[in-house]
């Protein structure tokens, strides 16, 4: 069904999405390519939610060569009016003969419609051409509108022996600066970032993207669990309200004076804590794909014993701290081995003399605490 | 000074030295390639201590060609009569006119001697080719004769949140199989393996080299550290006599009728415990040249502490055990960061799902406790 230029356009086209990476929150990234066998009529990517679509782009720049031409969109066209016109109904415009989708439309209510009305044109539609790489490349845009809940991505940083911090809680700096900008960069991809107030207290972070000029992106919700509206100092980075920040807090709790710039959303308690899953699925109502949690070893034990954690961005530095450090992550006691946390390893990546680790859970193996 | 051809012929003597990884302990890893140019006329390596050097075995193949040809040692040939005699003569009466040498012979009082008697006879010597490989090689040799103490590695396994077993001391099997066999081969280049009784206890491990039939390799000896003679259960596989084993303990201990099939060493104790300084000389003046630490996290850490491990080899399991766990090693309470232990990445591969890494403390940057 796809020859070897289909494979090539269609890797075109997810590259380009790629280049949406910072920018299109809550909207997916997409990416889209015109061409007529191995020659690129036209090629565009979504750059940010209530600009033009992909296609539009790519349409535009192919003009009337698009004329029974084959168009290459990474996510189904849409086929609704949003705050743009449907894609589906411009790809019909333009005449294309052909379209080739990698991922189809997540929405239940109009999964297939754009599908279904290009096909209604007499266009040939061919799908699921490179879906996995497609469905990855939005794996937060997928969770939210799949499983209503943000995918969430654990970020933690430790010496060789798995400790985060000192035993006083210095934690600055475990890796080296190649280290530290990467994770700048897997921040810009995030429409949110997730810190709890008793480690922020330690460490006053801002939490905030920090790229070389001229790097576009939407800066991340900065979301900071606080269950009492207690546990932040007055004048620390994430009350200044520079960027959009949510103070999560329990119901009944007073909003103090220094937590003015901020907005404050009060959640029922659970044995006295926020409870996450509820937390994740109001932040997925407010749009958030990808979430990037960077908590001390209490919410990040939490998070992940429920199951909640999607990968695992691991950053290790080739040095011992010792048994008195700070530890990974706080889980729930094994008395078994059987019932031990597999992941499994996606990439692998030197950075200056640390190593960054792409981690996600293999499910099955752990026993419910 | 060396040619392409140099470089080849001392390549393949390092290989074939390398054969002898298992089997030539106390005695160095040696290779020995007899050549014309690019033609080999003769190869060989010492296989065990008693048996020949790697000249005599490449010099019989070699014949009358030999004479006027080259020798690549990868140590220099020895001056002196031990069990065999001088490896020099040998190259002096078979008429080779040049011997290049990779590392000199670090016996301080002989160092020099075997090159001064090729050279006395008219024999062209060029050193250094290589070097830096041929003392890796023999790492714990030069160790033994240059520091007075054994290149000690340090062997642990560990999740990847840095625990080595369960809080109730379970650890089979943290990491798969490919992994434990990979052990093995590291244990059977060891001329000792080291332990703590009271780890021990735990687990009853045997501490010996399982390998595939056929492969040959000289039985590491077995040192248990067990200050009060008290901490092996009778009947346990350490003190079963099947193959060399030390129990080191305090002075004035007696010796329980369950030691009988083992040698008891009596150190004098500082503080309670046995002296690890001390300890490893006494290793070292009975021949032990490298030796591996298999240990629980006190042993690990006191001796990660007092600067005597050489290398770290760790296996990592792609999995969590959360902070219950026990830690990779305990080390002094650290209260700044510029005090942490900096190592060197100088390998890492795939077994199975884990990874194997060798490690080396870098010098300098931790703080004595």
């Amino acid at each position: 069904m796809f020859d070897a230029a289909d494979h090539a356009h269609m890797a075109l086209a997810l590259r380009l999405a790629e280049r949406g990476a910072f920018t299109t929150s809550p909207n997916p990234r997409v990416g889209c390519v015109i061409a007529r066998g191995g020659e690129i009529l036209g090629s565009g990517w979504h750059q940010r939610a209530g600009g033009p679509h992909a296609e539009v782009f790519a349409l535009r720049e192919a003009g009337e060569a698009a004329r029974g031409a084959c168009a290459y969109v990474t996510l189904e066209p849409c086929a609704h009016h949003g705050r743009t016109p449907p894609c589906a109904d411009a790809l019909i415009a333009a005449g294309v003969a052909r379209v080739v989708i990698a991922a189809e439309d997540p929405f239940p209510q109009v999964a297939g419609r754009g599908i279904g009305n290009l096909r209604a044109a007499g266009i040939q539609v061919d799908t699921g051409l490179q879906r996995e790489a497609a469905r990855e490349l939005n794996r937060g845009f997928f969770s939210r509108i799949e499983r209503g809940r943000p995918w969430l991505r654990l970020k933690l940083a430790q010496s060789l022996d798995g400790r985060t911090a000192l035993h006083n809680g210095q934690s600055q700096w475990i890796t080296g600066a190649a280290a530290r900008e990467d994770v700048q960069r897997w921040r810009a991809r995030s429409s949110a970032l997730l810190t709890a107030a008793g480690t922020a207290r330690a460490d006053d972070p801002r939490l905030t993207v920090r790229l070389p000029a001229g790097v576009d992106f939407q800066p991340p919700l900065r979301v900071v669990l606080d269950a009492r509206l207690d546990a932040l100092a007055p004048g620390c980075h994430l009350l200044d309200g520079s960027v959009p920040t949510l103070v999560v807090h329990g119901e009944g709790a007073a909003v103090p004076a220094a937590y003015a710039a901020v907005e404050c959303l009060p959640l029922p308690l659970e044995q006295g804590r926020i409870p996450l899953p509820r937390l994740l699925q109001e932040l997925a109502a407010r749009g958030v794909n990808e979430i990037q949690a960077e908590a001390g070893p209490a919410l990040a034990g939490s998070l992940y014993a429920a199951g909640l954690v999607d990968e695992l961005l691991l950053y290790v530095a080739p040095l011992l701290l010792g048994d008195a450090g700070l530890p990974l992550l706080r889980l729930p006691l094994l008395s078994d081995m059987a019932a031990r946390w597999p992941l499994r390893l996606l990439e692998q990546r030197q950075l200056g003399e640390d190593w960054r680790l792409l981690l996600r859970p293999l499910p099955g193996a752990q026993a419910a605490p």
